[in-house]
């Protein structure tokens, strides 16, 4: 049983592991408590799709609130038999999500560096396992766990805007993006875009995002949910059943390598984030953010 | 010993094994009986290079008996020492094939399921695994299983005819992809662009199959031969050893994989393709068929 | 301990294992004696950056004195705190390296073989592996063992002259890449252009080796110094402990499997050298390469 102040954790055979059957719904009561207003869901019943909007201003950044949100949010669509198609999107401008949420990772307890951990686990693992079809449609920056969550997608579609970047730009706050974002990234990209793009740091503005395949295509904002619906129809025409094991025979193998070593990742996560020399540099760069906006 | 009406399989160390050393010719004696006049065979003794060419109308399916005499043509020819080369190509106009037979998939007993499924692996086996430089001569449209024999050549050249379409489809008829044509599709145009065909089932038009890298370039129609025959003689220009261990040090580990799950992998057919709801939709999907041509 | 004649094995942890700390001075008391003139080194203080440039005429042949020299120097400026990125280039016109020198691998005892192969492989876990930022600066041709240096760097700046050839062209020579040459190779340009290049033993014109992504950009030959430099500040702009980890995280598996396998691998290429047919290819190619300097 889990621990109230907990979110439960994926024991059963994750999402992709389960494509041949409706999951069965889980009982709710256990679970943490959280804000349930980071993230505005609508299910279009007649289409099957849901959308989840972000609105947690100013930046979307992914706290242990929003994180518990959005991947209770996910099983609910999952376990609903009128959804068959997520679109994920941002209602706060020109940002579509910061990523992580350094203050979640500042001066805490190796309880709370666990618990945040295993909520970006899970997070990634319901995400990137849906049986769903799911849609990024980015209409905005994507920098670090932003761009995670659009890469475990189906599908990009990014805003035109050259002013709009994404990236997995760990290296240059002086972090190392775990594993599975490194192979979530190579799955997309490829290995030797990844590796260059990696250890640069790089956050690339949507048109050199769509030359490296980091999106899969780019329109201006007043078509983005036209246009978003008209991929998430193509995709839909596909029969579920058949669609959902070649997703899980292509990413099997990468969601497995995590579930594999997750608790020895939350330990790497600890011991990292708990150094004195990763504290000081996550505290300057929290003042730089706090300046900038003041 | 084989059983008669059963092809021999594959029990000496495969083709991508024996690089070194040209092949012991089989005993020929215990062959499943077939009809032998689905694929044209020519040899020319000159430049070492063989023609293979499908002429099963309509459209150069891929039937128990077709398969048959494709691997024990390709076997003959991989044992003569005369042949270096073949290229793959139909003799039916505007399709070069249109992949498995479904009529052996629908309303058989399992050792026939068994029998079909396993001459499919052995035809991708000695095809993909073959020590002769393999070049597909594209010369019509090539859904599913005809597309994985074009993927399981050295090189791929196509008819520059935008009516012309390459893909693995099977989602499209609610079926999927055995995990080995994937790992031939991921080899040839890479992780990102197999996942989204793959559950798309997309069937790419000539030039849309060249920018995705499926096919290696286009030509028109009446310079397809020449062509060929000028990509086979640079092939041909390299000494046979080291190409060989080089093809085989680039494919072997594809190629182990379905040999060390072999048996699995017609276990699982069967099981698949007995299902009910299977049958069914192929049912349709020939009924479908049907009404076309009628 | 290491006898007198030997170049010192990388018995410690290898250098991607130890990017979380400065590698420990080796005693560089009982190294092998070599020329120490085939390599000029020069450290810029100002901005860590080390340039080795290759003067070893006729063609920079990766000779057993030239890999030793190699080996010695990039671990002198890996332990070396004030070095953090290093160039490679080549000091001799139109040419960078022509690759493993031939005449090493001729005539010579068993055990000349095994020494000569590990200092080929040495070279290649140091500089694949290596902390520091490398960038291959390449002004000149670039085949086999040449290429595979430039590969292993992080970032490759070639010169635009169509004449420059770059790529892993054994097979013309009718001898094998080794694995790690390939897996190398795949990393940087993805799994099917590796397998036709390959096995065709392709020498890519410098717009082609662009194309195909085996160099990263092209430069007039008088902006080549200009543009290393912005690159290499570009890559030291991050922190280097970021960046450490990250390239470790995505070269790890390769490096690991050589170093797995590596008496394997020495032992391999000892019986294939040794081999008749193999001596006299390689004595009939350096009659050719005489006769044609003559």
């Amino acid at each position: 049983s889990v621990p109230p102040g907990m979110l439960p954790l994926c024991h059963r055979p994750p999402a992709w592991g389960r494509a041949t059957q409706q999951p069965p719904s889980l009982p709710l009561a256990p679970r943490r408590a959280f804000s349930n207003n980071k993230i505005m869901v609508e299910l279009d019943e007649s289409s099957g799709v849901a959308t989840m909007k972000f609105k947690s201003p100013p930046v979307n950044s992914l706290s242990l609130d929003f994180l518990t949100e959005f991947s209770i949010s996910l099983e609910k669509l999952e376990n609903n038999r009128a959804c068959r198609g997520v679109i994920i999107t941002s209602a706060v401008p020109r940002i579509f999500s910061s990523g992580l949420d350094i203050t979640e990772m500042c001066g805490k307890s190796t309880e709370h560096y666990a618990e945040f951990w295993r909520a970006v686990q899970e997070m990634w693992l319901r995400l990137y396992g849906s049986n769903m079809v799911t849609v990024a449609a980015v209409n905005g920056s994507s920098p670090a766990g932003g761009c995670l969550m659009a890469l475990s997608c189906d599908y990009r579609i990014m805003v035109e805007n050259p002013k709009f970047s994404i990236g997995l730009n760990e290296a240059q706050l002086g972090i190392v993006a775990p594993f599975w974002f490194k192979d979530t990234f190579v799955n997309v990209v490829g290995n030797r875009v990844a590796e260059r793009s990696l250890q640069l740091g790089s956050l690339h503005p949507a048109p050199e995002a769509l030359k490296f395949g980091l999106v899969d295509e780019l329109v201006p904002e007043e078509k983005l949910q036209e246009k978003t619906g008209a991929v998430m129809a193509q995709w839909l025409a596909l029969p579920d059943h058949a669609r959902q094991l070649t997703k899980s025979m292509m990413r099997k193998a990468v969601l497995d390598r995590l579930v594999a070593h997750r608790e020895e990742d939350i330990q790497n996560f600890i011991s990292f984030v708990s150094k004195e020399s990763i504290q000081k540099s996550l505290r300057m760069y929290m003042e730089m953010l706090k300046k900038k906006k003041g």
